[in-house]
Parts: C-alpha cells; sequence; structure tokens
C-alpha cells in the first residue's frame, strides 16, 4: 500500500487533528467497509444527501444507480461532489453531560466524479460493489445484460482530496467529575447480520451457500 | 401525531414513488431511529457531508457541536442545509447482478437551521440529544456548566420539507432469472450493542446501571 498524503487546504482538520488522518490506508480502509455513503451536491443553491452503495478499487470510488436518476445525472456533469463514509462504533457515556460522545470512523472525499462509458469497465465496477458487499457473489449471478448496463449509471470519483476521521475508547473526563456517582464507560455498536431470510421463491430446502453464511463474520 | 404532510417540489420522488413517504410521522420515525445523521452545506462552492448525531421533538431536528466547529458556524449563518439520516435494514441478494440491492430507511430534511440562544433551551436540546441515545442517563449527570454551554454550539432545523424513503423485503426478480442456480434472498443488518466497557477510572464492581443495561434492546 502506498503512503499517499490525500491533504489539502480543503481536508486539513481545524479541530481535534489527532483524530484526523490523510493516510490513504486508513481513508481506504474506512471506506472498504462501509455498507453505504453519502453523497452530497448542489443543485439550484441547495445541498442534498444521498445514501448509496460504493466500492473502492486502488484510487477510485465507485457509484452507480439508474441512468434515469437525478442524483447520478448531476454528478456525472462534473458538479463538485463530497461523498462521507460512516461507521458507528460507539456510545460514549461520560459522568458529564457535555463529555458524552460517539465512537465512530469517517472518511470525507471531496473531488469530481466522471462517468464510465466502457461496457467492459461499467462491468467491472458493478461487479466491485456486489463484490465488496457479498464476496465471492458475482460468478454465481447473472451477469447484466446489454440493456441493464444501458439503464445503469457509473461513476467513478478519483480519491485525490480526502480524510478520515476517528474516535475510539471510553470518555474523556474532567478530574473534577471523577466523583459524580454515575456508571461511565463505552457501549460498543455493531452492525450485525441476522438469520438469512430465502427468497419466497426458492426451492423449497435450498442450501445457504458458503459465501452468504460466511457473512455471519462480516465486519462492518 | 397529526398528519402533517412534508412534501414539495423539492421533496417530490421523481423515482420508485412507492418507497417514498411526506408523512411527517414516517419521517420522525426514521429521525427517532437513526443512530446519527449526515448534514450536507456548501462553503466556496464545495458541498460538505459530515456526520454527527441529532435528536427531534416535535417539528424540530436539533444538531449540536463546538462553538468552535464550522459546519456549524456555517450553518448557523442561515445557508440551506441537507440532513440525511439513514439506518441499513439488510442486503437483497438477487438472482441476476442486477437487481442486487440493500433494504434501508432514510430521510432527507431540507432547508435552514437557525442558533438557540436562550440557555434553558440549549440545555433542554442537548438533554433530548442525550435522552434519545440513552434514554434516562441525563438526570444521572452532571448538567453542562455555563462554561461548557458557551463552548457549545446548538442548532435547530425545522422539519418543513422533508421525504422518508424506505426499501424493505426481498429481491424484485426476473421471471426469466427464477430457474439461475443460486440462492437468493435479504440478509438483514442491525446495529446491535455489545457488552458495555466501563471507563477505567470507574471503581470497581461499579454495577452496570438499569438505564444502561437497557440498551442491549436499542431498537436502531
Amino acid at each position: 500500500m502506498e503512503a499517499r498524503d490525500l491533504e489539502t487546504e480543503r481536508t486539513t482538520a481545524r479541530r481535534r487533528p489527532e483524530r484526523v488522518s490523510h493516510d490513504c490506508a486508513a481513508v481506504y480502509a474506512i471506506l472498504d467497509a462501509a455498507p453505504c455513503c453519502h453523497v452530497g451536491f448542489v443543485a439550484d443553491g441547495q445541498p442534498y444527501v444521498i445514501p448509496t452503495i460504493h466500492a473502492r478499487v486502488d484510487d477510485r470510488l465507485y457509484l452507480h444507480g439508474s441512468a434515469a436518476s437525478r442524483t447520478l445525472r448531476v454528478l456525472a456533469s462534473g458538479v463538485p461532489v463530497c461523498v462521507t463514509a460512516t461507521l458507528v462504533d460507539g456510545l460514549v457515556l461520560a459522568r458529564s453531560a457535555f463529555h458524552h460522545s460517539m465512537n465512530y470512523r469517517s472518511v470525507v472525499v471531496l473531488g469530481t466524479a466522471f462517468e464510465l462509458t466502457d461496457d467492459a469497465a461499467r462491468s467491472a465496477a458493478l461487479a466491485a460493489i456486489v463484490e465488496r458487499l457479498v464476496p465471492g457473489r458475482w460468478s454465481h449471478v447473472r451477469a447484466p445484460s446489454a440493456a441493464e448496463l444501458r439503464a445503469t449509471r457509473v461513476l467513478a470519483l478519483p480519491i485525490v482530496e480526502a480524510s478520515a476521521k476517528v474516535r475510539r475508547g471510553g470518555p474523556i473526563e474532567d478530574d473534577a467529575d471523577l466523583g459524580v456517582p454515575v456508571w461511565a464507560g463505552e457501549l460498543p455498536l455493531r452492525l450485525l447480520p441476522g438469520e438469512p431470510i430465502p427468497d419466497a421463491r426458492l426451492d423449497r430446502g435450498a442450501v445457504v451457500p458458503e459465501h452468504v453464511r460466511r457473512l455471519d463474520a462480516r465486519r462492518f
């Protein structure tokens, strides 16, 4: 992994720089772990923030959606975009109201996306999105048809300007508050898979395959 | 609960209107369930999307942060804002690559925030934020001092223009794909609490109180 620095004036931490990193390994790890991201763009002077799924391959973030989606159409026009991916890791319970907090990992990527036009590149990006969330699945499913590819817009956002911010651990606490008679600590939170629910039209007794069963150990 | 309609031209669904609601009960339920939200605003022509925690009281969304935070300062100046809260509910595994999806609940709120200046109102908003995430905690912790309140900016965003979007259930599938020999269905995902981790400076043997233990049943 190259130790590329993604810091710019716009991604410099103004506060709590000890929680912020511009190392691309730190940025990539959070993008790869987050189940979804939030895409920010401006239309008619109004910011919009839309949740979507993504995949990172090398120094590109891939997004996709319906060719009819306004969000994708606006982003494809080359407007400035912000993609933020956040994992909630826990609640931080302090003795003072003031020091309550949340543990999290988040990444902010700033830049401009462009549309993939080559069908092989588009198909590879879609495969990366499916494979990131369900490793091993792509080879089992019917690949996109030409009509489905036409109905899908695929965008690439080069990751050149980004920052990662992480808070972990227990509460920061003023010494004067240590005697406050209340439990303090951290309540970890994790996004965990439940039991797979088979599709109603699946043959009875269809076995949950290995690539789905191992999602049970999926670490978000 | 009043059946207020939060639809405007800007929050009208252009696609899949069957997944979208502008009913304020639907919007409130998702805002109340989401552990955090993403705030979008524009500075120097660049959109930024920042994760933060929130609470809703009646038709207002409260946000807070350091008085030194750029995000809060920009929002307090009355620029257009978008707050989006998303819960990831599951992965949808179809027989075709094309119909893979995610189950989720999300809300988009558009508007303009204003700063709370009255200390009692600010304190009440901060209490709402702590109580939403950890019901029953506020009365046990040291309340904010005057200096802490001065160091904190509290914003209110009236919820007058918003939409909720929900996808649930198994895969949509083309009939022609029903014979594809692959397991299909849904993998539910839930953000679940783990074991509370006591602060290192807590007395040994400090009992985890009822208001923390019952977070085990917290439904995000």
